[in-house]
């Protein structure tokens, strides 16, 4: 198979182009693109040094699948022409999550929707993907009514130049020397913000927007309510968040507990003795989604408060694009 | 008059003589006390060095009033002796904000209890307060039914070696050195982690409680219900909350908006279309506590977010202290 990843030089596409490495062994060839500035800058793959090209709409000749992990801009531009030229394609950037014609993935939880063989598959939002994998599986069994959710996000969301940018304001900070900041839109070494997507006329963010929009249409349940507040903290790779869930139906903690302990990607971390639960850096570059903490909020009937923490750029990003290939080609529909 | 402080040598305590040097004008003699290690320890007061002392059972003759700001352990041992000595006691600790006997004072909201002139004051914890300067003038106009709370809680609340140890283990971090930990439970550099109180067996920690139990005694309304989710980030000295918050009557945005500017300590700080909205940097140092973002929560009737950011050693700690004390001399209840 000949496989494409538009984006290889940011955070999500070297998180992607690891991930093939580790696990695919049906790749014969990958291509690499980026913007013009990453023109000519390598990669290695499996010992092999690949070129970073830029694209053209010539790109996608004879490639069999494409990741798009670039952003919306370029996903929104070049997309059409790799569909044009019969190329499947995995969407990471929010380009195309809304459009009733593309489905919306997390294969532990809508995989099934795959068999349809969709040309245009969207991989949700981070901060959406580290949710779901908790609640879905709850939702399934007891009916979510209400989600609260308050997030913890890591610079990795804004990516690469975000991550640099922490680690260098923090070395500035703790020299006491000036520090001329590039890529975030505030002060980030010791202090946190409230997430810098793009306001909205509703007083919402566009992040706090898609974790209501994804999580609808992945559960295919409008009927969820569901507010967020979105914050940026000064961690690398890893988003916690801070979920308070009031249920349809009557349910224990026990049966929550006993649900998630069967769900797939998921893993129990809590020591409640010791007062230690799942933290930004035991979910970094670790694939499952943390979660604990389940405590009866008891202020409302049938409503819990969940912790959660999961890699930002490993199942909040590159890793579901690739479970979502992976998952194309166990039903036989990448050739 | 003669002040003395008990932990003078901490985070509060230090806190607490900055703002006597830079408020009060009535002080003859201030005396500094401090665990046995500190002892001999030097600070200045208004140009003159004070040597720190050691505290005994008869360190209270002559004092007019004293602040304990060395935890619950000093507190509940010498606040007896202070009191029997006829000491005008203000304490920080948690030891004696449940006695029904002490009120509990953030001046601003429920300051009319000091006309009684008791002989100890309890100061609240520093979430409860930086949540009630806002949240206190809302409820007295629209009654508040529910307060759901998430924090982002800085290293001062843990105490002077806390912030310190955040920036030598950042600095370690950052040089990819090891680091030795001594003050805190887990890895706090570019981490975060649930509140370090102490774990109760409800499954709340003694934070989360410190807000629901201070929230009914402070606004004297048990009816309120109130959950809280606490959690330690990397920031030195302010804390965050996210405050969903339903009320008891129908209320608008803007009768919120004007309730909050006419509420004395607070202060609006948002720029919405600057996507911009107060900052642990903004607040650190400042004597108000930040809000903004208010936004209604969808989901719910008569239901808002809250953003809300204030100085941990401030108005969350020693500044709440010093105005009791102001405000007792005000009411010539100080001779």
């Amino acid at each position: 198979m000949h496989i494409a990843i538009v984006g290889a030089t940011g955070a999500v596409g070297k998180t992607l182009l690891q991930l093939l490495e580790q696990r695919n062994n049906n790749i014969d060839t990958l291509s690499l693109f980026a913007s013009p500035r990453s023109k000519g800058k390598s990669l290695t793959f499996k010992g092999s040094s690949l070129t970073v090209d830029t694209l053209t709409n010539l790109s996608f000749e004879g490639i069999d699948l494409v990741f798009f992990a670039a952003g919306k801009k370029v996903s929104l531009e070049h997309i059409p022409y790799a569909l044009k030229a019969g190329v499947r394609v995995i969407d990471l950037s929010s380009a195309y999550r809304q459009d009733p014609k593309v489905p919306l993935v997390i294969p532990e939880i809508n995989g099934a929707i795959l068999k349809g063989n969709p040309s245009l598959i969207a991989s949700p939002n981070c901060s959406t993907t580290i949710m779901l994998m908790v609640l879905a599986p709850l939702h399934f069994h007891f009916s979510i009514k209400r989600i609260l959710a308050t997030t913890y996000q890591a610079a990795s969301g804004a990516g690469e130049a975000a991550m640099q940018e922490l680690l260098e304001e923090s070395k500035a900070f703790l020299a006491n020397t000036p520090f001329a900041r590039k890529i975030l839109p505030h002060p980030y070494a010791f202090n946190l913000f409230t997430h810098n997507a793009a306001m909205t006329s509703s007083l919402y963010n566009e992040e706090e927007i898609k974790m209501v929009e994804e999580t609808h249409k992945i559960l295919k349940d409008p009927s969820i309510k569901l507010s967020a507040t979105c914050v940026r903290v000064p961690v690398l790779r890893a988003h916690s968040e801070s979920l308070n869930v009031e249920f349809n139906t009557p349910v224990t903690r026990k049966a929550i507990y006993e649900v998630l302990a069967s769900s797939p990607g998921i893993s129990l971390l809590e020591d409640w003795e010791a007062n230690r639960f799942a933290m930004p850096l035991d979910a970094s570059n670790k694939e499952e989604i943390f979660y604990g903490r389940i405590r009866e909020d008891t202020t409302q009937a049938h409503t819990f408060w969940f912790w959660v923490v999961g890699d930002q750029l490993l199942k909040g990003a590159a890793l579901n694009a690739v479970q979502i290939a992976e998952m194309l080609y166990w039903n036989k529909l990448l050739r």
